[in-house]
């Protein structure tokens, strides 16, 4: 039995911090990345932040991650620009690309920022979160290592792509951040180790049948698009837009590689606010959620948005400590 | 027992034209609108085009439609601009944005144009095609009526706003064109028709369980969003972008009217030959789909990319005419 253990977050962010500069990180950087897996791990989306650490450092160690490379602009007309990641971090490549898209956007009203040679983003929703509070608009996704079969295929060629949209709100943000697989392998690993079963179908076994048995799906990889046909349809789209807009790699070529870098991701803001009906935007959305709010909801279940329950995690794990398997908190603090 | 009959797609058309004029549109925009049902109709989406055209003229004979308006441009900053519906032929209206869009991103290298106050554009597809056809990338979508539960619940509150991407392919395109639903009413109206179950669980029961039978979800009204949560999460961003960048009406709003119009949408094009990496595009492209068409396939299934089929049923339908229900064709003969 794996133990949780309650990690305060000024603690966690020092430990990141400090193995990150052990590992190469110049001090800004280790500071600035430290800082992104905290928030994440904070705001609960532990498999994409505190639990992917350790192997996040091992990307560094084996030279998949550049830490200290920054991204340049390779191409450009007005709106729309072509970056490359030169193999640096992915979450601070992302936050760059991010910053970017908003500036072209005060610009010209909206941008595209495409981001070549870069590496795994972890949370997509994070730059979601970081344009909303600075009142863009945000569209964005990253492209993959092949891990979901295409529709009516067993062998995996297509990512699971995420997909994130987000709008400001209230001072905080409505934040989607969806995979193109209904689960993610990470949410699968968990409901094993759980021992339960997943709560829809999460893909097929190997006898070709659905299943909400995640052993079985870990077993055939073959999880489950969102949606059936319609989410690998999403998938490939977005992957091939990610390659021709950055220049990058698409699934295919990343899985060539057998290691995960070098991803092609694309990152559009919208500054919603010089349009002349701006003035209506909060009470635009407030009249949407608020007919949101009024559904019936079934028994047992509550009616929210995306993104709307982070606020409350955010708080609790502020006030008690970030939930980490203890196990995995003495591997991390191994690196130090 | 309705019998299938073939219109020849010439006069398919001039039936559609025929009749549009006698409701009073001018004569290019009557045949720019017949053109669009016509096509739509051979590329076999018969739902959004030719058995929706009695129901689309009776918008127009109650003043909901008005045929000869023109889309008025509201407000712009460069690459984002708002424009007006001014409750013209959401056809017509969605060809002019996305031209408008086209237009826009030729200077600026994408852009975002938002329409209020227009109508269903019927297959988003169409547009998708269109802007492909002409080498830009497209995303866009459109709010609806409220025509689905938010997750969770049992009363429909979100519109199965549908998004459509597409990129030019060897001088057609791949068109992603979904509907937020997993499956569309007509979709299981059909299915209730020919006495066949869904191939998947498309909605619940009034009893709150997953069923494949069309019946049990037309009488509960809850269909599936795709990918449960996530597509319920993913239609509330769309109507939210839709309502806040048009400065529009919301699905919420819409559904207050009891009637669907004045829909709000947004179509986004990309200039992606402007970018350096232009050069490898097609290459890019032709890579991706060369490896997808490498899947292992299930026996029975075909590996096909969204939109692929649409080229045979097209040649099919020009070559023998377009299958349509005999009652339907007589009904729409009947308004000449």
């Amino acid at each position: 039995m794996n133990d949780i253990i309650l990690i305060p977050v000024e603690k966690m962010k020092h430990v990141f911090f400090t193995v990150l500069v052990k590992y190469g990180f110049e001090k800004q950087k280790a500071d600035e990345c430290a800082e992104i897996f905290t928030i994440n791990s904070v705001d609960g989306v532990y498999s994409h932040s505190v639990n992917r650490f350790v192997s996040f450092i091992k990307l560094v160690e084996n030279g998949f991650i550049i830490p200290n490379n920054d991204p340049e602009k390779v191409s450009g007309m007005n709106a729309l620009e072509q970056w490359d990641g030169k193999m640096g971090v992915g979450v601070l490549n992302a936050v760059k690309a991010t910053d970017r898209a908003m500036q072209l956007a005060s610009n010209y009203g909206m941008s595209c920022v495409a981001l070549a040679n870069t590496n795994h983003w972890m949370r997509g929703g994070y730059y979601g979160w970081h344009a909303a509070k600075n009142n863009f608009v945000f569209i964005g996704w990253t492209n993959t290592i092949a891990n979901m079969p295409a529709w009516g295929a067993t062998d995996a060629r297509l990512g699971n792509n995420p997909l994130v949209i987000a709008v400001p709100y209230n001072g905080q943000a409505i934040v989607l951040d969806m995979a193109t697989s209904q689960f993610s392998y990470g949410a699968l690993e968990m409901a094993k180790m759980k021992g339960e079963d997943l709560p829809v179908h999460g893909g097929f076994n190997v006898k070709g049948e659905l299943t909400k048995n995640p052993s079985e799906i870990l077993e055939s990889k073959r999880v489950l698009p969102v949606g059936y046909w319609k989410g690998a349809g999403l998938s490939l789209l977005l992957d091939i837009l990610s390659a021709i807009l950055s220049g990058g790699l698409s699934t295919h070529q990343i899985t060539q590689r057998k290691t995960e870098y070098g991803l092609s991701q694309v990152f559009i803001a919208i500054d919603h606010k010089q349009l002349k009906n701006y003035k209506g935007i909060e009470g635009c959305i407030e009249n949407i959620i608020s007919d949101y709010r009024q559904s019936i909801a079934e028994a047992g279940k509550e009616i929210v948005f995306p993104g709307e329950r982070v606020l409350k995690t955010r708080e609790r794990n502020f006030k008690n400590g970030v939930p980490v398997m203890k196990n995995l908190w003495s591997e991390i603090e191994s690196l130090l």
